[in-house]
């Protein structure tokens, strides 16, 4: 049964939503569902959602009872639903995650559980999404509500179904889809000989063979696309009682928020429904839970280093994977602590804190990473890659060492470490020394610290905020049911029509047509002409015989 | 020798001019270069220049003594520098045009009159292009002024030999190329399957006979483009004094502002460092000479049309054109006036007025059309399709009746056409009837007003105003010097390598070496195992023998 919680909103909240309600007036508000995806992925969307219940309009959040981080607010209505499993079971599986990249297993028995963990993620995403789908009380109540539009993130594309079930115009917000079925839904062009896939860490610059990779892993990425999604297509044809797969559902999205922009990622082609909102989480300000007194605790330092990196805490997803790693594994929390001794370093930590931490290391449970780093004696960042932290270092002009892990924080690494201005490190190869070395380079030779400043200057030199363009968006295909003058006709043809192939086929032939009938009446004319003589000679002879 | 017109700025203006500096700072304020075009596209180019100089950058506007619209304001500096031609020269190859479009001469007379056109319009830009180039005093006070970027109509490449010159980053503001240079200088992926070509006057729902059509057209388009701008490869090769082309320097600059959204164009692929902003002349309020009162005038008719059409004003580049048709050629003057006795007709014409002109005929020399349009009882806009009207009949959501001429007209009709806002006329089949038929056509059929409303409430939907994108790029080039940050690496690929060919040569070599060695290692075996038998036999055999 679908359990609702009513919005708690405090009388100013209520009170400010109505001003807001006023001041746009009955015509601009509007009522919008949300289907967002747990992990570090619901801070974006949660943040988008607030703003626009911020406007006046009616948000209803749809997420599972049991969930890592997503839960209520007090601005948008929540609606949860019930699903089989437990907290206990999510943490297992996060941990399962965090296990698999720090193992020293051979390489088989790594793909062997690797394959093991996708299936038991599989098992999960398929429990999370029928629990969604059939719970009749819920979608008949969401089809009730008659939304103007869905906010979602498609990547694990529960609300893609949904959206199609209730016939609801799309607005998607992600970082990108690691198999590029974002670009093959929008029918963007990405040319491989300068458009980097994704885990292959190339740049726009590519050597000869770094081009053969990329364009292999293009041929081969539709086969990506169906392992990671033909569970779905299964879900959504047994839901929806027709044959339909992910693709083509999201193919129908109307707009489409994309979390980077041309200081992250390299320039390529774009279509007009996406709208680039890279470093929309810096502006996202929350309140200090130490009321800015936080703050005041490195400023004494010369400079410091805010770590929110391998050791400790690596991104919010990823918020126990680095607790399930054995202290002296790598031996690195340890070594760390007293290597940086010549920094202040501040310190995201929820695992047992070091005996004798020396004075310059400041240990807290939750660190306000964006504001920290935008202290004018912010040195370095070390982080794990993740597209949030990216843009918090980008956004606040600091020099980074990445330790990438998982998913796209590799190729966001490289591509910063191909624009100067981090240093990319391996996390299984990681040392104390290799670590300070990093730090010291990025910190001493200024040639880091000059180009953060410019691509910093780049990325925050705009005509909007990448959340107001998410709001305006938003609000657009709400108010207009959709963006069709955006919609691209390409979608209408089949690979055949697109590529011209057809076409070229046609013109060939009449080009061999042409040039078959001038060959032969050529051979034709010049037979009659040349070979009378011969073929008069041949007559006399034959008569003579 | 180069004569400077100062600016002729009021002490109000120089007020404001300097509160804009006050306030942004010098950090904020530039030098711009401005080297326009003449004709309609002048306008657009202007009212940029006139925002930024009164944002207190520094706008210096480069013209021929000798244009027909281009002129200085009270807002930029203007320097002109001498050309060896008239008025009276320019005028003669406008009326050249216009009775060209007119003209009942044979196809083939048509064909050869139409390349002395073309040839006396490539005298007429070379020898503006030159003037410019060689006038060394006023490109040495160029060089001296150190601009920090120039704005630019590139289908003339005057501007981006200069900005090539002067190693200046560029913006380039314009509503196409016909020949797709635009679209080639960017890298821009268009497949022909759905981005229909200039002058084919296809949708981007296309018939096979239609694709085939696009498909050849985009083929022979690199050929038109040679045909089009060899005249400036081989000036700007001499002035230079090195070998280069128009697509080579554009390809060079930092951001392209094209007049077009996509209520006007169809979606299809962008690149970063393009932005639309089509509309932008709506914005333009011009002071109105009569005080406002003008529009006192037609309020009083139920309904009325804004006619700016065939018989008067063809946009303001043709303003001769019609001048130049003998009133009595179609007798398109006397019948038209009394054909449309059941409207208010607004009429601009500045030729001589017809006798016992009707009550409901309103004619004057001037017309401010975007605010009459505006009117909400304006319920129809006769217009040849520039543009600019175009554009204005979105803003003011008036269906139009569109009599295209030459260039682009054509094309921007049948595309309002195919969105149902519009209907499209064929200039030399018109008669009195069919006009009026038209204009009661999308009066009375309500669906052309309503589709235009729709489509006129997508296009003023927008998160920022075309002008204040057109400014910030703008002064985002001034700034940065350029936008190094959006251009794509295809640049530097060569065509090969831009489609993967050469790794796609690989990929197959690879795959068919794999076949040869799998078949001829499995003949081997299998002659190895299968023919062994016989083999022995043989052996047998040839011992018996």
């Amino acid at each position: 049964m679908a359990v609702t919680q009513t919005q708690g909103k405090s009388p100013l909240i209520l009170f400010l939503a109505l001003l807001g309600f006023c001041t746009f007036g009955s015509a601009r508000s509007g009522k919008l569902l949300v289907v967002p995806v747990d992990g570090s992925r619901w801070n974006g969307i949660k943040a988008v959602a607030e703003e626009l219940s911020q406007k006046g309009h009616m948000v209803t959040v749809v997420i599972p009872e049991v969930s890592m981080q997503m839960g209520p607010s007090n601005f948008y209505t929540t609606k949860t639903y019930p699903v089989p499993y437990t907290k206990e079971y999510l943490k297992s599986l996060q941990d399962a995650q965090g296990k698999n990249i720090f193992s020293q297993k051979p390489f088989l028995e790594k793909i062997t559980s690797g394959l093991d963990r996708i299936q038991n993620m599989s098992h999960f995403f398929r429990l999370t999404c029928e629990s969604l789908l059939y719970n009749k009380e819920l979608m008949n109540f969401l089809r009730e509500q008659e939304f103007d539009a869905i906010l979602t993130d498609p990547v694990l594309p529960i609300g893609v179904i949904v959206a199609e079930y209730l016939s609801l115009p799309s607005v998607y917000l992600l970082r990108g889809i690691p198999c590029g079925l974002d670009f093959k839904a929008t029918m963007c062009p990405s040319p491989p000989s300068y458009v980097p896939r994704f885990f292959t860490t190339n740049t726009d610059q590519m050597t000869f063979p770094q081009r053969v990779l990329n364009v292999f892993v293009s041929v081969v990425e539709p086969v990506f696309c169906k392992l990671l999604y033909f569970l779905y297509d299964d879900i959504a044809s047994a839901f929806l009682q027709r044959g339909v797969t992910v693709a083509e559902m999201m193919s129908r999205a109307s707009v489409w928020l994309m979390r980077f922009d041309f200081t992250l990622e390299h320039p390529r082609p774009l279509m007009p429904n996406m709208v680039l909102i890279g470093g929309i989480n810096c502006a996202v300000k929350k309140l200090l839970p130490l009321g800015g007194k936080l703050l005041a605790v490195p400023v004494d330092g010369s400079h410091w280093i805010s770590m929110k990196p391998v050791l400790i805490e690596l991104g919010k997803r990823g918020h126990t994977v680095v607790v399930a790693i054995p202290e002296n594994d790598h031996g690195l929390v340890i070594i760390n602590v007293y290597g940086f001794l010549s920094f202040q370093v501040l310190w995201r930590y929820t695992g047992p804190i070091p005996d004798n931490l020396p004075d310059n290391i400041k240990i807290m449970k939750w660190l306000p990473q964006n504001d920290l780093l935008g202290h004018p004696k912010a040195r370095a960042f070390i982080t794990h890659g993740g597209t949030h932290g990216i843009y918090e270092g980008i956004c606040n002009g600091v020099p980074m060492v990445m330790l990438p892990l998982f998913g796209d924080q590799s190729d966001n690494a490289h591509r910063m470490e191909a624009r100067g201005v981090g240093v990319v490190l391996s996390i299984n190869q990681i040392t104390t020394e290799v670590l300070l070395e990093a730090v010291n380079k990025v910190i001493n030779n200024k040639s880091y610290k000059e180009k953060m400043t410019k691509l910093s200057a780049l990325h925050r030199d705009r005509p909007v905020e990448p959340m107001d363009l998410a709001v305006f968006w938003t609000e657009f295909v709400m108010r207009h049911k959709g963006a069709q003058h955006l919609r691209p006709a390409a979608h209408e043809l089949n690979w055949i029509q697109y590529h011209s192939l057809d076409v070229i086929g046609l013109l060939i032939t009449i080009v061999v047509v042409l040039v078959i009938v001038t060959v032969r009446s050529c051979a034709f004319c010049f037979r009659k002409c040349c070979c009378k003589k011969p073929s008069l000679k041949n007559k006399k002879n034959k008569k003579s015989h």
